[in-house]
Formats: C-alpha cells, sequence, structure tokens
C-alpha cells in the first residue's frame, strides 16, 4: 500500500501558469499547501499558492531551498531542465517522474517509445540537416511536417511542406534545430483522453473529447467525443499501455487522431491537460484533483462524467466576451489572472455544461 | 450600470477559516486576487489567498493597512466588531453592507426585522433577567429556547426550557447574556435557501435543500428538499424580500422550519453558508462564486442545479473515513486543511452527486 501524504504536507509545483494555478486549487480542496516555482514575476499560479520562490531554473540553491521545503513535486509542463532535477530528485520525489519528462521532451524519443509499445503513430524520420530533409522529402511522400525535437507546443517550432522545394524554407523556419519529419495523417477528427495512474499503480480515464484547433491552439474539446464505444476503449487502453510501460504517477494528456485504420498517438503530455478542463465541471474528481490524488498517494476517485460538456478557451482579446458568457446559461468562467490579454495568450476558458435531457 | 471590479483586483476577507477559503478559491476562478486577515496563526484560507494579514480585530493600524490593499471587502462571519467596520468602511466598500451585519448580530433585531418584513418567525421576546425569564416561562408556554441575542452558533448560546423551575439554570448557562426566549416550533424540517443579490439589485436564489442536524450542528443537507413547488417559491420568495430590504450585496442562507402553518424564518446569514456547500458540484457556479460575482459587480450567473446531491459534513474524527469516501462513487471530498481534528470542528465535508437516472 502506497503511502498517503498527510493533510498539510506541501505539494511543490514547477511552473506558476494557469495550470500550476488549478493544480494548486485542487490541493487546498485535498487539505494540502502548494508552494510554486517559477522564473517569471506574478505567475498565475501565485496568487493562490502559500508559498511563491521566483527564481532561475539554473538556480541551484533556490531549487536546493525549494526541494527542502516540499513533501513532493510536481510540474504544469514538460520542458523541465534536467538539471534542475537532478537538484530536486536528489532531495524529495519528482512525480510523474524522469521516465515520462525524457520521453515526452524529444519528439523522436516518444514516437520511438509509442512505436515500441505497438501504438500507431504518424510515420517519422530523423532530420538532422538540410540534405536529410531533402531526401526525406522524396523518400517519404509529401504533404508531411517539419517539427523541433524539443521545446514545441501550441503549433510552434513547426512547418508544413507540400513540396520539395520548401524544405530550405522550411528548414530555416527552423533554425536548424533537431527536427523529425512527420507524414501528413489522413484523420477525420483528433480527439484526446486524459487517463491517471496512481500510486500503487492503478489506471483510470475520463471519457475521451473532441478537439479543434485555430491556429495550431486548442480551441474546443467536445465531451463526449463522437466515438464508437470500440473506439473509446481503445483510447483509454492506449492511454493505460503509455502510463504503464512509464511506471507513471499523475494525469496524463494523449491525443489522438482517428483514422480509417483506428487511432493514432499524436503526442502526449506528462501533465495535466488543456482539453481535460471540462472535467472541472462534469465530473466530481476533475483532471487537476486526480493528478494531486495520485501525486500524494491518494485514490484516483470517480473520474465518471455526469454531464455533457463543451469547454472553449478564451484566447487573447476573447477574454472581452466575459461579461456575456457569464451570464450565459450552463456556462462555467474560470480566468486565469492575466493581467495583460496579448494575441495567443491563454486567458482562461469555459466549460459549457449541456443538462441531460 | 454597476461597475465591476476588472481582473486582477483584490478582494479583502474577513475571517480565514474554510468559507474565506473557498471564497478565495472561486475568487480565483474569476480572476481575481485575495487578502486575508484573521487574528489566529494559520488560518486555512491562508493557504490559497495571495496575501494574508495576521492581526487582531481591534489593531486599527493593521486595519487601515488592510483595506488600503484592497478594491473590495467583504466576510465570512457575521461577529465582525463595528469598530473594525469603521475604519475599512472609510476606506473601500464593504459588501454585504452595514445593514445586514447589524440585523444579523443581534436575535432581536434581526426578528424584530423579518416581523416588520411580514415574514413568519417563531414567537419571541426580549430577555434581560432572571425575573423576565420566569415571567415569560409562564405567558409563553414552554418548550421554548432562551438564546443569547449576540454571538450564538452551531447551537453554542443556546439552552432549551421545558419546565418553569429550568429558569435559573438556563440563565446561568448564557451567564446572564442579553436574550430573547424563543417559543419552540412544531415543524416537520429545517430547510436552507441560498439565495443572492448582485451589485445592480438583482436576486436569484438556489435549489432549497434540506437540512439534518446532530448536537446542535449542520450535519447532511440534501437537495433537492422534499418541498412542494409552491413551498420552494416561497422559500425564494422569502430570501429575496430579505435581500431587497437590507439593500443586500452578495450571497445570503436562510434558514426556514417547514411547518403546517407554512415557511418560518429560523434566522439568516449574511455570507456564504455550510447548507449551500452542495452548489460546489451541482452547479455551474456555486455559492462561493455568487457571491464574489456579486460583490465585484459581475452578473450572478446560472444558479441552476443540474444534479441532486447530498452534502455530509466531515466533523472532528470523521474525517478519519476520508480514504473510504475517496473511493466512493459520486463522492467529491472538500479539506479544509486543518491540522488537528478536534471534536466538533468541521474539518471537511463531502458531496455526493446523485446522478440523474
Amino acid at each position: 500500500m502506497a503511502e498517503v501524504l498527510p493533510q498539510g504536507a506541501v505539494i511543490g509545483i514547477l511552473g506558476g501558469g494557469q495550470l500550476g494555478r488549478m493544480l494548486s486549487v485542487a490541493a487546498s480542496r485535498l487539505g494540502y499547501r502548494c508552494h510554486v516555482y517559477d522564473p517569471g514575476a506574478a505567475p498565475p499560479a501565485g496568487h493562490v499558492a502559500e508559498q511563491l520562490t521566483t527564481a532561475a531554473w539554473d538556480d541551484s540553491g533556490a531549487l536546493d531551498r525549494f526541494a527542502r521545503s516540499v513533501d513532493v513535486v510536481t510540474y504544469e509542463f514538460e520542458n523541465v531542465p534536467a538539471a534542475a532535477l537532478d537538484v530536486i530528485e536528489a532531495i524529495v520525489p519528482v512525480r510523474p517522474g524522469r521516465a515520462a519528462l525524457e520521453t515526452s521532451q524529444d519528439r523522436l524519443t516518444e514516437k520511438t517509445f509509442l512505436s515500441k509499445l505497438g501504438l500507431g503513430t504518424a510515420p517519422f524520420q530523423l532530420i538532422d540537416d538540410i540534405a536529410g530533409l531533402v531526401g526525406a522529402c522524396e523518400d517519404f511522400g509529401l504533404p508531411a511536417f517539419l517539427k523541433t525535437r524539443r521545446f514545441g507546443y501550441d503549433g510552434k517550432g513547426q512547418a508544413r511542406l507540400t513540396a520539395p522545394d520548401q524544405a530550405v524554407e522550411a528548414w530555416g523556419s527552423v533554425a536548424g534545430a533537431p527536427c523529425i519529419l512527420e507524414g501528413a495523417i489522413d484523420f477525420s477528427a483528433e480527439v484526446s483522453v486524459i487517463a491517471a495512474r496512481g500510486l500503487a499503480g492503478e489506471t483510470a480515464a475520463f471519457d475521451p473529447g473532441l478537439n479543434t484547433h485555430v491556429d495550431g491552439i486548442l480551441r474546443t474539446t467536445l465531451v463526449p467525443a463522437p466515438l464508437s464505444p470500440e473506439q473509446a476503449d481503445d483510447a483509454r487502453r492506449i492511454a493505460g499501455a503509455i502510463l504503464d510501460a512509464l511506471d507513471y504517477v499523475g494525469v496524463i494528456g494523449v491525443e489522438l487522431f482517428v483514422t480509417p485504420e483506428g487511432l493514432l498517438v499524436n503526442e502526449f503530455a506528462p501533465r495535466v491537460h488543456n482539453s481535460g478542463h471540462w472535467t472541472q465541471n462534469a465530473c466530481v474528481v476533475d483532471q487537476f484533483e486526480a493528478h494531486i490524488r495520485a501525486i500524494t498517494g491518494m485514490p484516483l476517485g470517480d473520474l465518471v462524467r455526469y454531464a455533457d460538456v463543451e469547454m472553449t478557451n478564451l484566447i487573447g482579446n476573447d477574454v472581452a466576451d466575459v461579461p456575456r458568457l457569464a451570464t450565459s446559461p450552463g456556462v462555467a468562467v474560470h480566468l486565469y489572472g492575466k493581467a495583460e490579454a496579448r494575441p495567443g495568450r491563454k486567458m482562461g476558458h469555459v466549460n459549457r455544461v449541456i443538462r441531460r435531457p
């Protein structure tokens, strides 16, 4: 039996954005306190965490003090530098662990890992230089996507190629960073499944949701996704296989393409995920709480959905629509406390609960 | 049109217990920051508020600094000293306002106010001394309750009299504090209605819930309460009449007795209320968020219930049952981060969502 952190224990969260903020709120519901570590000034999670450390990722003294002040460490983003983890892991457990982070930080490692598990992905090939890219455009077939191996998010670090003569421009757009070329897939929909694995190895999953994107950024998630029962089961099975293979502890977000040949894994994020925000208003345990439960050794709880729901991100000036949304039937508003509504910046989201008939 | 506080504005909360804690979390959902003022060490709300002032209620310097650091002030308990309010109100608005606090702080004032509104209450009489009590026992009829005019909660400051010869003991139990004698009512159930009034004067109410008590402390609230549609409407109408008469801004909790002659008002609390905790898992806007919306000038939003639910308080050692509850279907656990589980202490609550068939 895994040991459960007692009430009042302190959870360290690396990263103080909106995910850290909502993790901190979920932790408070379970009687835990939070200490957020973020290099930026006034991060959103700092408003709701008991403690905030503002320091750089390479400040080993600050990392050491942070690690000594908490009982477990988790993170809201997958690009935590390895050296920072080295400092922290010497002192206190990091959950999810190193394997999950290292696998998801690099698209090549991630795709190789998924293939070895027997899970379908887009065809992919390592691209080290422009000659390799030009060659791959021939061998591989177009259209295809050139993606940086590391640090991509919200469509950044990607270029779409439809003709071989775009190779030079595409290579320039990623500034010569190590890449993979990924074959374009004929998919009818993107769905994602948010799943969790507890400290004792038990797994559970929320219902899959249907995602739509605008300009490479998630726009909406509709739940339930229009999947057959077999497809929904397959989505859960895929998430479970990834969780078990990584000896994972916490919540994972797995993005899947629906294709005529079955579900293919696009990518996974070793953390709570934007496409799981709908759980806040349709489940008794939401993705944030499921994550906190997992990393503290608590049972995962009941992840069953009890209402249909659609999540919509509020990006940039969308936030100006909040006064109207705040009076709309069934709409729950979630704002992140960010002062400035820059274009492309995630300012909040709304969950529209669609009551059962 | 009332002015809406912008995102990032700071809400001052007087009192840092579990109600202040859950208000702070709700404020964060709407992008607001919180500053909690509490005389006690390590209050639960301090874990989730951006700022915490630990100072006495008569520390006018601390109150002044607190008031200058926030955009609006609210409170989690009705016994805020008048002198503290004087300091704060000179600087920043307090919502709900003075009338609500002063009316609810004194049972005589409260009952007189309700009677003038034409709302039914138990018969009551002012008791200033033991002679008055002895006389009232004759005139009034027994059983009856001797209740202190001020500072009663969770059944404290009350004595039940069934025979005139208990008058001396009852008077001793309240230590000679100013009291009222309240006639016992033949009621079939206690229900409560949580209602809200916005800055522009609009009102809305959650569905009434059925309350059960153990040892004078709320134990469960079941929603919907077993009321006829007419009774439920009447409960909302009563709450609305109180809100309008007090020119109220925020959430109110109104306890009602169901009697053969209709609904009688037991008492009201000018704040979020324990019997409204169920709203966290059955409405898109819960009582805490409705309160924050009201005091910040936002629209109240959708208070319609979308699931049946039963709230159960975790009192004292009940909290030892959390591991089992945390795995129970439909159960959402809410803990307050209190270190020590003393008898009678509210440690948390659970909401069991009863899915619709």
